[in-house]
């Protein structure tokens, strides 16, 4: 028996007036996932909690079956790792963005006019040989796509609980990176990212790179953001809690860096960018393929969320659309009497307000001996009557992996 | 206000094609239980929690209101205890099989012939003489059935952390107890098992009722096998948790010592055998008859957990339809005015896979004051559509409880 669990990333949402107080997941034509939920049994679930807006670092941490209040360590780790940079127990990491800053350090522009990866990894190149500000430090500095990149603190007495120096948004000044506990740790590693960052901000200052975009009419990349301070979560890999063999199918950096920290492997699908263009199909091809030699396959598609954040709620109901037509291959393509297929969202994300919202997702799984229900769509209420009931994240993993036969009896 | 508490063992499973993707409770002909669904509430329970399957003891532990993740400490000396053995606080207890191993220590017979009451009595006189193999320690052994048996070790220093003898199938050696904590406790009580191991051999070995099996073409009992430490867990008993009396009524050991551990008063049917032959109505009887002097009746069937090991589906629907018979006659005997009673299974058994599997089981609950719900049925389906939702193991003796007014406020 093998699990295929598909995600809609921010596929859930609220009721729309434009969608004659639909979601859009109610409004779509989407016959593969009614027949999923037909076939299946279905649920609500909580990503984490209740009310509680998850992020996707959090949301995927939870759906692979991970206590993220115990385990949670902040996104920069999931970030290098997604970018397949290595990261070590104990490494401080950063999501960073080359950004404008005029001489007061105010943020011009917090993605540099989202400058070429030409320009970046030139930039870059320089920054990596800056002397780190104490001996017994080692920064690793890598630009990924853009203004992106990311950040490694290695060395000993270093804490991820320091703020950020990003202020978010476009007109405020840098801030001051501050620790967030009272300990030596965090008074240290946030002395040391500050004094990075004006080590980072005089090699950019007068590099060749910016005085060439400034005179090209570009802005400067003149500055480094660094924010989401983060570690390694010590979390075991699927492979040792359920002895299976997981891989994943996702484009976003974060989503990978999350199934790379749960030992999962990372595959290719070409064509898939995380946006509503997506080739949606090799990505179904590449999750079909996997099953082939793997024991559970995530797939995970970003563009709904995309759409949900632009409050586009036309395009979300045309991408559950095109998620749907990805269904139809896979149910066409895998062998139903070995596979549970489970489709879900990790979070609601809310056309109306463009942020993830704490509401409960749809669930339906599908397999050869599940108890099917009398749910025959999928989507937010109709699957609120399902054989399910209401599950908190966590324990969709579970209920996969028992039905494949990986989770040891508890007691005798 | 009284409650009865009616655990079918294993009796949810999964839908089978060959009861048409019923599972054997929706095949099962149940007048008296779906009575019971119909004019109760209903809902799912996950025992421990949702794709965790659980052990019978576990299991049992989590339906009387206990937190098994806190509490449970190991099968031992609910076995023990299951047994009429006294256990103490600090004792290490394991369950025994006498076996027969040849000059290599390979097993060749788990159960040595399922060896007589009779020789597995003689032997143990002359094991209970052995010396301890250090001074401060005490050992208590004693046969129960056949070749099963029940060691306590008593003194300072001992844990329960350590690996099991038995290697669980025959035609492999004998395992070396090893500490499964690194901690001297662990450590100290791997040697003791280990050296009493071979004490027991070396008296076993030339033993005459040992000479005497072979000569009649027996296989001697010359090795004993320890498995499954287990200490008393650190709970409170029913009658302070709930300030009621209880009583159990039970064949299988296992359940028993759980419901002593409970501090439960043990009652006796004749008959009752814990296989599908059990005498079903002798146990209706004993629980109909505890409920004129305790507050809280468990009444547990192990037939259906049986069958289903088995495959026996067939038989499994059998059972169903005695037990049902048996729910007729305590429906007709209890005053239903002065009684709440409650059916479920203690965790779901497939026939299909013959093990203990993490789906959720269905529960029903009549009485006086109960909000009674729209299921006409109980089985795993119907009850999902139930009033009662989604439980876990642990909620429901506080719901029972509640109706006997004898859970204390929370708060003021």
């Amino acid at each position: 028996m093998k699990a295929l669990l598909i995600i809609g990333d921010g596929m859930a949402d609220r009721p729309l007036k434009e969608l004659g107080w639909k979601t859009p997941l109610e409004a779509a034509n989407k016959p593969s996932m009614d027949h999923l939920a037909s076939m299946g049994v279905c649920g609500i679930m909580d990503p984490i909690a209740p009310g509680t807006p998850p992020g996707s670092d959090t949301a995927t941490l939870a759906l692979l079956g991970y206590d993220v209040f115990k385990v949670y360590s902040g996104r920069g780790a999931f970030e290098a790792l997604g970018w397949g940079v290595e990261v070590a127990e104990g490494d401080v990491c950063f999501r960073c963005n080359f950004a404008t800053v005029d001489e007061n350090l105010t943020v011009l522009d917090r993605r540099a006019g989202r400058i070429s990866n030409v320009d970046a990894s030139k930039l870059a190149e320089s920054l990596k040989k800056v002397k780190a500000p104490r001996e017994d430090l080692e920064f690793f500095f890598t630009n990924t796509v853009q203004h992106r990149a990311v950040l490694i603190l290695r060395g000993p007495k270093l804490s991820a609980a320091v703020s950020d120096s990003d202020p978010e948004t476009n007109g405020e000044k840098i801030k001051e990176i501050k620790p967030l506990e009272n300990t030596p740790e965090a008074k240290l590693t946030a002395e040391v990212l500050n004094a990075l960052s004006q080590k980072f901000r005089e090699v950019l200052d007068g590099h060749p790179v910016n005085k060439e975009r400034v005179a090209c009419g570009q802005p400067p990349a003149n500055f480094v953001l660094f924010r989401g301070a983060g570690t390694l979560p010590k979390i075991k890999p699927l492979s040792e809690l359920y002895g299976i063999k997981a891989s994943c199918v996702a484009a976003t950096s974060l989503i990978r860096g999350v199934c790379r920290a749960a030992g999962m492997q990372l595959l290719e699908a070409k064509g898939a960018t995380g946006t509503p263009e997506t080739n949606y199909m090799a990505k179904a091809k590449a999750a079909v393929q996997a099953l082939e030699n793997n024991d559970f396959v995530l797939l995970h598609v970003k563009a709904p969320d995309v759409s949900s954040h632009d409050g586009n709620f036309k395009q979300k109901v045309e991408v559950i659309e095109k998620i749907d037509k990805m269904l139809a291959y896979i149910l066409n393509k895998v062998d139903l009497g070995e596979t549970y297929l489970a489709l879900t969202a990790d979070h609601t994300t809310s056309c109306i307000t463009g942020k993830h919202e704490g509401d409960p997702v749809p669930l339906a799984i599908m397999g050869p001996h599940v108890r099917s229900d009398d749910v025959k769509e999928f989507n937010e209420r109709a699957c609120a009557k399902g054989g399910l009931g209401r599950l908190r994240g966590k324990h969709l993993m579970p209920i996969l992996m028992n039905f494949l036969d990986k989770v040891k009896k508890f007691g005798a």
